[in-house]
């Protein structure tokens, strides 16, 4: 049994904790946190300890899996853990990778450890996808679509005009780009034309409902570069129909092959998923087997979804997979 | 350069030259034949060799991709020229992969080289994505489906009936399963449920085309559980509207989550492909690069698509990779 630890106990840590108890070769050893260990009840019943306590259990855990913020918590706690345990994150800040990266890489090297970040579907799933994609049709191009999911960040930007009680964003992408770029015609796309945003929003009593819509469309990088909707309901009607977080969305590689490009060819990778942290999770769980076999086979470092072999990813055996999946 | 030979040179021997010709680190150094090499004349004007000239070019070649016929060529050829080079093949038999993957196996083991076997779409890019599918979603359901495309198989076996003159086969993904499955609801499909097929045959002077008919929608194994429509077409028409080899299809995983299965989750992969010979072959150039690489590091035997980390396909770093595809 591969044992593993969840560090961090939100969303995320939970998805990790229901997908671990569907797997036959995994085991949740424990749940560590920063809150009091007394206040936090897991849904499994498995143990909850303090964060603190987590470098004198190194014997009982053989991955722990990272379940906090990109903002705040995995910029310093990956690195942290990385010298106690092999590790493995979903930090989805992309334009930091690289920094995350080195840092992660480093504190492995030094303590032995494999780390894996930025595991999920994007970046993760999708990254694989636009890799595969380039690498096979190199004359070509890349287009990533996102939704129709709620964005947790322009949710909370939302949340933070004044006179807005709760809100909910969904980005949606644009029909007719996306068939337009099934049809093979390679579009040119301004953010615009590829998204709309569509923002449910419950105002304060007695909140001025127009500043509020106005300062949501005209919201510089969040808003103000897409069609935006926005419909103010009542917190009992947010809640009945914008409580779950599904999300999902499209990487397409669309390129020409022949010697002079005379044959076309579209891959589409698309994701539907009812709830977004809990696919995370889902995604977490398949490469912490991966980063479990491969620290085992004596790899040190930091590691990304690029870097892993698929097969190491799978319960079965390479003959298995060849014999069935293949 | 990672310097590539091409054995034989039917369409998937033409696509890889045309592959190649738009790569910047690989180039191709030869094609060779069991023909007379006098008798082939290649697209690029790349020289031709006769098949038993290349054991005496090992030092000129770092990946054999090889493009023969599954049924007659690769169980035989794969195995022999990896005693002189990493090969790779399309391998596409499935129930006879492990037979050939312990032959290719064994060979380079001997001789100290790496051979990959089964690349391509279906072998290949299909059954990793039936892999990551089962890897994040334990608890679903695998569907694939083939088409709209030509099957040169079932296409021969109707030009095998006395009478026909010639024959365009197409397989063909019944909608309606199809929009089941995108909806999440799990259906049980029979063979007839999956596909139909669609053929067009010209039939000589004076064939009895009832019989014809006849003879191919009972065709064991190749018709008789399928829903099959008969056209009967002049030469110039097949010529003329048939003359294409387009394939593709969609691989599926669909699969719940939460502890109670309470979420459900799509993962769609798919292929539209004008060409596929030439999508094959592209697939097959960019595993020869990762070939290369991985026996450049020392890694020898025999391996499939399973065992192939991303990052070895794409010509750019790792570093590059990170910072511009996770």
């Amino acid at each position: 049994m591969i044992r593993i630890g969840i560090a961090g106990y939100g969303n995320l840590g939970r998805g990790v904790e229901s997908a671990l108890s569907h797997t036959e070769d995994m085991e949740l050893v424990g749940v560590f946190t920063r809150r009091s260990p007394d206040s936090v009840k897991t849904k499994t019943g498995v143990p909850v300890y303090s964060m603190e306590q987590a470098k004198n259990m190194t014997d009982k855990i053989d991955v722990m899996i990272l379940c906090g913020g990109s903002a705040n918590d995995l910029p310093k706690q990956t690195a942290e853990l990385a010298q106690y345990f092999n590790v493995i994150d979903s930090f989805d800040t992309h334009a930091k990778i690289p920094e995350h990266f080195a840092d992660v890489d480093a504190a492995c090297k030094k303590s032995g450890h494999l780390g894996m970040i930025s595991v999920g579907w994007d970046p993760g799933m999708f990254s694989l996808n636009r890799l595969y994609g380039q690498a096979i049709l190199p004359n070509g191009k890349d287009y990533t679509f996102w939704g129709k999911g709620v964005s947790q960040g322009h949710s909370d930007a939302i949340r933070r005009i004044p006179g807005v009680q709760d809100a909910r964003q969904y980005t949606i992408p644009v029909e007719s780009a996306l068939e337009s770029v099934r049809r093979g015609e390679n579009p040119e796309l301004t953010t615009r034309e590829k998204h709309t945003r569509e923002c449910f929003v419950v105002a304060k009593e007695g909140a001025d409902k127009a500043a509020i819509e106005e300062a949501i469309v005209t919201m510089p990088n969040y808003f103000s570069d897409y069609d935006t909707t926005v419909h103010f309901i009542s917190q009992e009607e947010l809640d009945r129909d914008h409580s779950g977080i599904p999300h999902g969305g499209m990487v397409f590689r669309t390129g020409v092959t022949g010697l002079n490009g005379e044959n076309k060819h579209i891959i589409e990778y698309k994701l539907t998923l009812d709830s977004n942290p809990e696919f995370t999770s889902s995604v977490l769980v398949a490469f912490a087997r991966a980063a479990y076999r491969m620290h085992s086979e004596g790899q040190v470092g930091c590691k990304t979804v690029f870097d892993v072999a698929p097969a190491y990813l799978h319960p079965e055996s390479g003959e298995a997979l060849r014999a069935k999946l293949l």
